[in-house]
This record gives C-alpha cells, sequence and structure tokens, in this order.
C-alpha cells in the first residue's frame, strides 16, 4: 500500500461544493481552489488530488488552497476546466481523494525492466489522454524508454496503436499519401511542394503539420502567412474533398492526444528517445489514415539527426512500425549541411515555395530539388509513376504550372486568397543587410546560430520577421557583398538581433 | 539546442512587473499570476517558467495567467514564494524565461546510463533545493536510479554527501548517537524508549523524525500528542544541552531539504529504489552530526521491506556509506509479524511508552524488547557497555526509573507536562470494542488493514484515535471476548470504521 492509497481510505466519503468560475490559466491542466476551512474539515492540503464529478463528467484535479478568493462551501474552477467541462457557476461537484491510477502498476514494472503487453500500455495511454496520470507520472514512464532494452519493436508498436486509437481517427477510401520530415533544417519548407504535386495528380494528401518546436516555424506557421491552419474534422473533410489535400495545423485536432502531455514532459527533459520520436509521428500517420508514407530524415549537425548511425536505427523502427498497420513506407535518408531555400521565416519560405511553384528564376534550387525527390519517391510508392520515374513526373508538374494552381486551390479552400503570388506576400519593412567583411566561399551556415536571429526577429509569431540569406553554401563573397538580409515588424526587434549578431554570426566565410 | 533554451533567446531582455500578493497556496512551489496582456507583450504563455529576482533574491516560479485576478503591469504573487521572500506589495521585480537548469545535461546523461562524477551530482542536488529543477526534472533524475546498474555505490555517496551539504548542518562535541527504523510496523514506537534509556546514561541523542508516511503515525506525531515537536536549531540546541536528547520532527528543519522533493516525487510513482531511500536517511544523518548510527529493518508482509534479502541489499549500502562518512554503524535486521506493542495511535502509543517506561503491568513486553535491543545495541556501539552487556544496561535504565524521569525531563523541555504519567494520556472518549465471533489462537493481524482502521480513526492528526489491541498474536481467544477497541473523537468517524470492519477484518484466528 502507499501513502496515496491510505490517504484515500482515510477519507472513503465523498463531498461536495459549489463551482465558483475563476480567471486563471495555468498551463497546468485542472487546478482547482478549494476554501482554507474545508481543507480543514476534509484533511485535504494544497497540491493534493482530487476525483472532480460534475453529472457524467469525471477528472482529476490538484487542489489550491486559499482563505479570501473563494467562500467555504466553494470550488474555485480554473479556466482551463471550465473551457473543457463548462460547469456553471453554482453548480455541485463531487470530489474525493483521488486514487492512484491503476495504471501506475504498469509503469512501475516497465522502470524496474518488464515487458508490457498490450492491455497494460493501451491502459497507460489511456490514463494519460485522461489525465488519471500527472506529468511526474508520466516523466516517469517516458523515462523507462531510455533504459537499455527500454522499449521492445512490439511494445512500441503496442504504444504506437494505442496513442492512435485514444484519439480522433480519419477514415478515407482509396490511397491516402503523406510525408514526414524529421525537423530541424531551416528553410527545408518541401511540404507545401510536396502536397501541391501529389494532389495536382488526383492523390489525395490531408497534410497535418505541428507549429515551431525546434526550428524557426513549423509548415502550419508558415501556411499560417497566408492561410488558416485550424480546422475541426468535417470542416477537413470538405477541403480534402475539394482539393484532394489539405496543409493544417495537427494540434487543433485530437490526433493521438496522448502525444502532446508525453512531449510536453519530454520538452522539460531536452532529450527525447529515438522510440517516442517515432512513436509520436506514426501514431498520428495511423490516426491520419494514412497508407502510403515517406519519411525524410536530414541528418547533420544541430540537426535533431547527428549521426547516419542513429537515422538507420530510427528507419529500422519506421519501417517495422508501418509494416505492422499495413502502411506503404520509404524512408529518406538524406545529409544536409546549412539551411535550405533562401528564405527563412513564415512569409519568406511561403515567398520561396511561390517562386518554385511559378518557376521564377530566383527561385531556391536546392528546395526544389528537395521537393521533387520527395513527391517522386511518393508517386512511386503510391504506383502512379513507375520506378525511377517519380521526379521527372513530379518536376512535370511545377513546369506545367499545376503545382501551383493546386496550392492556389488550397489556399482558397482554407479561407486564403487563392489568386495570390509572390509579389503578394509581405515581408517585413524593417530590414537590415548584413555585409561580409573579407572575401572567399560561403563554407559553412551555421543553423543554430540562423534560427536564434530568425527566433530573434519575431519568428514563428510575426510572419514578416526572418532572414533571407543573399549567399548560400559554396557561392562566392566579395567585401560589402549582402550576406543576408533581417525583416521584422518592430525597430526594437531589430536593433536586438542587430546586437546578438556581434555575439552570434551564422557565416563562416572561406 | 533544445526549445526551451531557443525561446530564451528569443527573449533576451528582462521585463518588470510590480508584485500583488495573491492568497492561493498551491502546492506547487512558485507559481505567480501575470495578466493576459502581459503575456502577449512578452510572449509568456501559461505554464512558462520565468526567473524572478528581487534584489539579491532570485528564484524561478511558473506562470498562470489571468483576465481580472490581476492587472496589467503587476505580477500576482502566490502565497507560497510570499511566506518565503516576503515581497511587499508593489515592489518590481525583474523577470526572465528561465533557462534551462545547467543540471539538466547531467540528468540526461545519467538516463542514458552514464557515471556521474561528484560535481555533476552536486549541481543536480544544488538545483533541486535552489528550483532550478521541476518536479518532471526531478522524476527523470530519480527514475534513472531504477536502472539496472542504476547508481553505483559511489553515486550514492555523492549524492548523500550533496543533499546533506545543500542543507542545515549540525555540529556537536563528542559523541552523537542516533537510530532509525525503517518504517511500516504498526506501534513498534521504540524511538522515544530508545532516546529515552541513552539519554539518561549520559549520551547525546537528539533525535529527528518523520510524521506519518506509510504507518499510522510517524515519531513526530506520537511525540506531538504530549508536546511540542517543532524548533528552530537553536532552540534544539538548547534542548539538547539541558537533557543530552530531543525528540522533534526532522521536517520543521532544513536538513538535507532535497529529500523533501525527490520525496515527492517518488510518492507519485508509488514506489522508491533502495538507493532512494537509504540516501534519504543518511544524508538526514550526517546533516545531523550522528557518529553512531544503529538501524532497524523490520521485514515481513506488509512492511516497507518484505525480504531478508532487500534487507542485506540495503544493509551493504548503510554499512558503505557509513563507512565513507565515518559514522560506526549497527544494522539491526529482524522479522516481524503482525504490530508491536497494544496501543496503535499516537496518544495510545505514548501511553504503551509510559507503561514501559513506569514498568507497569500491563506494558506491552514485546515493544519493550525491541526498544532494549536496540538500545543495547547503540550502547554496544558506542563503547558505554561492553560487547554483550548492552542489553542488561538498557533494561536496568528501565528498571530503576531513569528512563522514565529522562523521557519526562525531555518532555518538559519541549514545552509539555513534565510529570506526565500513564494515566494522564487522554484516549478518545468514543470507543468501539471488536469481539470475536469464534474461539482460537490469534494467527495473524494485518498490518496494512490495521494501519488502514486506525488512518480512518483520525491517526494522526486526532491524537486520540487508535486501536488497541486487546489480544495479540499468539494470544488465546474465546467467543465474545475483545479482540481490539476502537478509539475516536467523533461519532461519523466510529462509524465510517465499524462499518470498515466488515470489509477489513485484521485480525486471523484460527
Amino acid at each position: 500500500m502507499t501513502p496515496k492509497e491510505n490517504k484515500e481510505n482515510n477519507n472513503d466519503g465523498a463531498f461536495f461544493l459549489r463551482a465558483k468560475p475563476v480567471d486563471i490559466q495555468t498551463g497546468h491542466p485542472w487546478e482547482v481552489i478549494i476554501h482554507y476551512e474545508d481543507g480543514k474539515t476534509y484533511d485535504i492540503r494544497a497540491g493534493d488530488e482530487l476525483t472532480l464529478k460534475w453529472g457524467q463528467k469525471k477528472t482529476e484535479v490538484g487542489v489550491n488552497i486559499s482563505k479570501n478568493i473563494i467562500k467555504p462551501g466553494e470550488i474555485g474552477l480554473l479556466q482551463d476546466i471550465l473551457d473543457k467541462f463548462n460547469i456553471p457557476e453554482g453548480a455541485v461537484v463531487e470530489l474525493k481523494l483521488a486514487p492512484l491510477a491503476s495504471s501506475l502498476v504498469c509503469i512501475q514494472k516497465k522502470l524496474v525492466g518488464r515487458h508490457l503487453s498490450y492491455e497494460s500500455i493501451r491502459a497507460i495511454i489511456s490514463d494519460i489522454v485522461n489525465y488519471h496520470l500527472d506529468d511526474v507520472q508520466i516523466a516517469f514512464f517516458v523515462a523507462s524508454a531510455f533504459m537499455k532494452n527500454g522499449f521492445s519493436n512490439e511494445e512500441i508498436y503496442y504504444m504506437t496503436k494505442a496513442m492512435a486509437e485514444t484519439g480522433e481517427m480519419l477514415h478515407w477510401d482509396g490511397i491516402v499519401a503523406d510525408k514526414h520530415s524529421i525537423g530541424g533544417v531551416p528553410g527545408n519548407r518541401t511540404t507545401p511542394l510536396v502536397v501541391s504535386i501529389i494532389s495536382s495528380l488526383g492523390i489525395k494528401i490531408p497534410k497535418t503539420s505541428s507549429r515551431a518546436i525546434t526550428s524557426e516555424a513549423g509548415t502550419a506557421d508558415v501556411m499560417e502567412a497566408v492561410c488558416a491552419v485550424e480546422f475541426n474534422i468535417p470542416q477537413i473533410k470538405e477541403i480534402v474533398d475539394q482539393t484532394n489535400a489539405c496543409l493544417i495545423w495537427g494540434g487543433a485536432l485530437k490526433l493521438a492526444p496522448a502525444d502532446d502531455r508525453i512531449l510536453k514532459v519530454s520538452y522539460e527533459l531536452g532529450i527525447e528517445p529515438y522510440s517516442k520520436i517515432v512513436t509520436s509521428i506514426m501514431a498520428k500517420k495511423v490516426a491520419m489514415g494514412a497508407t502510403h508514407l515517406v519519411i525524410d530524415i536530414p541528418i547533420g549537425p544541430g540537426l535533431k539527426m547527428h549521426k547516419m548511425q542513429e537515422a538507420l536505427k530510427m528507419k529500422n523502427i519506421f519501417e517495422y512500425l508501418a509494416k505492422k498497420f499495413n502502411i506503404k513506407i520509404n524512408v529518406v535518408i538524406e545529409e544536409i549541411l546549412g539551411p535550405v531555400g533562401r528564405g527563412i521565416g513564415p512569409a519568406l519560405e511561403i515567398r520561396d515555395i511561390l517562386r518554385v511553384l511559378s518557376q521564377a528564376d530566383n527561385r531556391p534550387l536546392d528546395l526544389e530539388r528537395r521537393a521533387v525527390k520527395l513527391a517522386g519517391n511518393l508517386l512511386e510508392l503510391t504506383n502512379k509513376a513507375k520506378k525511377g520515374a517519380g521526379e521527372t513526373m513530379a518536376r512535370e508538374q511545377l513546369k506545367n504550372g499545376e503545382a501551383l494552381a493546386q496550392f492556389r486551390k488550397i489556399v482558397a479552400a482554407q479561407g486564403g486568397d487563392g489568386n495570390l503570388s509572390e509579389s503578394s506576400i509581405k515581408i517585413g519593412e524593417q530590414s537590415y543587410e548584413v555585409k561580409s567583411a573579407t572575401s572567399g566561399i560561403v563554407k559553412n551556415i551555421d543553423n543554430l546560430k540562423l534560427i536564434r536571429l530568425v527566433r530573434l526577429l519575431g519568428s514563428p509569431i510575426t510572419k514578416e520577421g526572418g532572414v533571407y540569406l543573399n549567399k548560400v553554401l559554396g557561392e562566392k563573397v566579395e567585401v560589402g557583398e549582402t550576406l543576408f538580409t533581417l525583416y521584422t515588424t518592430g525597430e526594437q526587434r531589430l536593433t536586438l538581433t542587430i546586437n546578438e549578431l556581434a555575439k552570434n554570426q551564422p557565416y563562416l566565410i572561406v
């Protein structure tokens, strides 16, 4: 018996308090405030966990104590719980000291190195989704994945399946293509290009993306510069019906919702186990109903994956899972030095994308090459193109303008301007050209330093902020020539970034 | 680079808000509330962590967001932080997005199986004490102790040393005796007896104890039935000067304060690694300045330690650490079936203790035997008694009344009644005798079920609540004879407990 169970038994009966909304948003879910006197009466202390019941709804909440904010007999409900449950003021809620989540025993087992059954893993994931496990308990679960022989392939499969099945799941007819890049390369915005190419050929590709995590902006942040990215499932169905595609933020849906909570605690640690990264991606693909999938793993200094060996390990897990879920998969590993494309930051990246789609002379050829490669791969995987003919087919869709037309159609379906072009993209009016002090060749562009600058310029929140690379890797530079240009909306941010340049110059000229 | 670092760099400059006290106690330390508008201005979200600076004082705080509780430009400071820092209303505090704790890298290393240096472990422990690591991050650290070859003996030593040194440390002249029981045995209240015996012989034994964790009551809870147990260090020095001893709550001091935070997250998991239990005990002993120590490890069903093998493992770690810290140690392992003594609950246990001290006919002989054994051990360890003569010397202090006089002296020094006797102890006026339905021998008393009943009767908060065992293990029972008696203060609690009896009868009569 644990202390927590003891305490529960000490308060066998439930007690009742009247709801009172309190306008505080906490970031850690489900906090309530009870009065000091009630705390004494029911032997509840600050930091305890209670099970709160209101009608059929039930959740666990953390307890705060106050003498003034609320009165005895009341329970202050904070914003996050109100948003979810809509409990009206004065409603009577039932409270009870929370028992330990039953799946905690499974986490304990995993921590001491035992193999878990599907039922056990499903119980853990389900308790995560339903807030029966708190962040500390989830951290113990994530920690178990770091251990030698932490999770077997079978357990990774169980976890992926459970994560997908405890959230929303989409179903489509026929082929559903998808692509995913393991992030970290600035400007590597191939997704809108791949999606436009693939869907212009009549293949369904409903694409959910993330916002910035480790990069300067996520695909969702970038698309948001030109259209909405938050939709519910019926709206997504409609967009896909119209265009064969969508380019939306996955976070607004409830796809594999356990992942968000797991991500939050991994983020606190600062590193993730491989198995977690793969599970997280695959669970969302399974939930999204993907049948054909290309995974892009860029490797290089400053990226999520540093070494070929790590990437190959990850590839193996992806292929194992894809087989289990009956998804056709292609994992592409490519070494990437420096950024891809010239624009870094939402608006600047969309401008690059439109330059590629309109085949402008000043389009970034490296971005085009990567997008064509991934799209070609996906075309071959879906048997739309013969083996070896995928890239030619993909490139043709760029040349004949169909990919551009398709991109505009998607933007319009998502509430944006269906006639947008390179020149209609607004770039930050505050700018500063960084000149080269030496002449030579651009030998290196440090991804991490570059991302830092782009963030300082306001990306991804300030859509117009970012860096444009006037010179890219391998190009010749003369003294006084512009290396790169800073863009943002406020003078203060610009000054801040210029000052940062003294410490962090991303270019190496040799 | 991790996302969190990114974000910090995105907000290089600090910002300033005016302090406003908010009457909420959270249980998770250091929460603040900022206004929604300020959150937007400074790109701070609910759940973010900030470094708060006020003069020379500095801490990390979790962010809550509100539109009404406070105004723009203000920062709501919750009770826990106000209690520590005493920041006056209207004071201007400096805020900044908190960087990742530098010791987090050490936790990451430990999680992937690396050996840590003293400097690394010290950095982790120091960041725990100073709230630079949050509960989730501490959970990852605790989790690493579960791994195969998780912590080497050397790392356990480093951890113990760092835990002791990051808190208050007491220094005394000469021999400082101490004893510690690994808990879980109901009624096993040997500490007040051992302390009285030892100190009556002129040996210093400043004893700190815990409150109830897994048991029905801790020694601190029990002593609180007859005197105060919370003192600061100068007060403790004074009590020890007067009596050679003290019997106080350790939690009121700042001995090895990292342990409290680590305990909190282990408690959320529900199990602890051995290394954690030993480290936790030894760090407090080192901080308390102990030179001679007897550790009592009871093993048995329903106790913290179930098997001899586990207890021996623990004994080895204790002995290793004691050698490192130059503490003379004796680890006593004894199998215990059922409870010890007859009274279970603070007042009932103090009554048992006074019965032993006054050598009353109805004193619990098993409690006496265990106390004499441990005290004898300690007398031999400190060379007060010759090898083999310790128990006789201890027993003599009971017989000649010096231990009783000494106990009264300690109680008086801690603000209690220096003339207290068995009859002056108040027992709950609500009582209920549980009769036997069969005749036979008391074959088993289930510790966990017994603890549950005692807790239901209000222990440890209701000092007068508890169970008195009219029959103990091995005794003969006739039909209708009283097996045990419930005591408490309120009728409701009594009824609740009587109802519980239908499900949980701790006695087995065969």
